[in-house]
């Protein structure tokens, strides 16, 4: 079995080469175990270490000839990760066009034209949903981004359907809660003080928080994100039916809650590196995004999610084997 | 005010263009009333009087100058009609693609780079929904097509939204019931039959039904959807708020009760033209579209649909000036 990982050279791509590295094989179409012969990553940058473990194709969505060259014709997987991000595709609506919506449709072309369908796992996200919300969203909430990113994924997440409906690949689509804690350098998703408040403080750096205490988020660890793509991969074509996309499982949290675990884990010392310095325009978007879910359908498949946001915390610490 | 109609030479777009024609003015938005100084019919035919009473402008949606120059950059207003009808997506993947999703995406992006963002009402369809359904389609239900037309439409609902919200346009979508009775010859659309099995006997000509008695539509006059896009247009933007799009009212009626109420309006000799042999595609795409809806928010905001589905085959005689 031949994987291609867009956006693996990516935090959450490249732990997953890894994890597929380490577990050798995945369940194909038939329902059996097959082993993984070939993980290819493609992105615009790599990890030092990535080319000595996978087949590194370097390039971006929007290059098609590069897209199909990592495709190669031959791949039964897919795991398509690579995105710009909310607050990049936000300020440069047609970069965001082009990858997000574009790059997407490209990459299903290339699928489509291939002898044999691949089974492909797109990553949407909570940022589909936005306007006037429940107090919780469940499996029947109709996404109304509020954002560009949250409606070039929502419209990828139709075509992700239809192209599987026409059976040009087997498409299954998992909306990722905001994944903290990552590792690494903030970046421009708007979301991305939800792992800096954490990750920042812990390595003795103060972090700003653009958003204010009472403001809540529904949270995935990188570990149980990875879990979730290799078992929506898993799952069998008929567990998915009609409706080809779900809301994954996750932990509600304030960001007040998240600083007072961070407290009680590793002390007022790094707590009180966290500033609350409010940004208006990236709190209206982080506001106008759910935090709280019913996911009875994913429970239902077998999607699991972190316990609480402690243990968010404790997972990093634990990863970094960070002492505190 | 100058008006661009897309599809502005079929059946719709032109009965629009006359409406319009006739109404003189449409209300702009500052909330008032502003005389059509122009009336610009982009299509890929017209009728033959088109080009005496209005500007014709020939070419299909993936010609991109094309649109430019009907747009001309200076276009108050925007009806978009114009796509492969959803038997012809269907069959034609890619065709359905270029012209639905792309060319629906290029007269947006057009028009974006006019100086003074259009109002633009674009026409969905009930296609977008289907799969696992609630016994009562409302508001709240998510599409899920079972169709490239109606995943296409879907896409562009937030499209349209996404634009209107970045101020690029002043968007709003509305979805079509199947519209009946439409004059003319039967078209690729699947639910084609819905006029003709009405048309075909009222003008003596045997009309072949390819579904059964018990399929039920959601149906709206032509009369009926032209006051709905004007409305539609007439709304200030404040009324649609975040959400851009919304189901008309129409009425159910099964294909039986059709045919019942032709027998009741024109006799035997009329109904008993309609054969029904089913067409077991035709069919399952029918039966994969909703029939009953509850519209509440439409009607809340002043949209109205036809009393019942006799008033469909009345108006249709009317319309025509047909005796029986």
């Amino acid at each position: 079995m031949k994987v291609l990982i867009t956006g693996g050279g990516g935090f959450l791509g490249y732990r997953l080469a890894q994890t597929l590295s380490r577990k050798g094989s995945l369940t194909n179409a038939a329902g059996l175990q097959e082993a993984i012969s070939r993980i290819v990553l493609f992105d615009m940058a790599f990890p030092a270490e990535a080319g000595a473990r996978f087949q590194c194709a370097q390039g971006d969505l929007t290059d098609r000839p590069g897209v199909e060259a990592a495709l190669g014709g031959d791949t039964d997987a897919v795991f398509h990760l690579a995105s710009v991000v909310s607050g990049g595709a936000e300020a440069d609506f047609d970069l965001g066009m082009r990858v997000n919506l574009d790059g997407t449709r490209g990459l299903l072309d290339l699928c489509r034209k291939q002898a044999r369908p691949p089974r492909l796992v797109f990553t949407s996200s909570v940022a589909v949903f936005g306007g006037e919300l429940p107090e919780v969203i469940d499996d029947g909430t109709t996404p109304n981004p509020q954002g560009s990113y949250g409606a070039q994924k929502v419209c990828c997440e139709y075509l992700v359907g239809d192209y599987s409906r026409k059976g040009f690949i087997d498409g299954r689509t998992v909306r990722l809660p905001t994944i903290s804690v990552r590792p690494g350098k903030p970046n421009l998703a708007v979301s991305s003080f939800a792992s800096g408040i954490i990750r920042e403080p812990l390595a003795g750096v103060a972090a700003i928080c653009p958003v204010g205490r009472d403001a809540a988020l529904w949270l995935l660890s990188p570990g149980k994100a990875i879990e979730s793509l290799v078992h929506a991969f898993e799952l069998p074509s008929s567990a998915w039916g009609t409706r080809r996309v779900l809301n994954l499982p996750g932990v509600t949290a304030a960001v007040g809650d998240l600083i007072d675990s961070l407290r009680r884990i590793a002390g007022d010392r790094a707590a009180d590196l966290v500033q609350i310095r409010i940004d208006p325009a990236i709190e209206a978007l982080i506001l106008s995004w759910p935090a709280r879910f019913a996911t009875d359908r994913a429970l239902k498949l077998g999607f699991t999610a972190d316990e609480d946001a402690e243990s968010l915390i404790r997972g990093y610490i634990e990863d970094q084997g960070i002492e505190v």
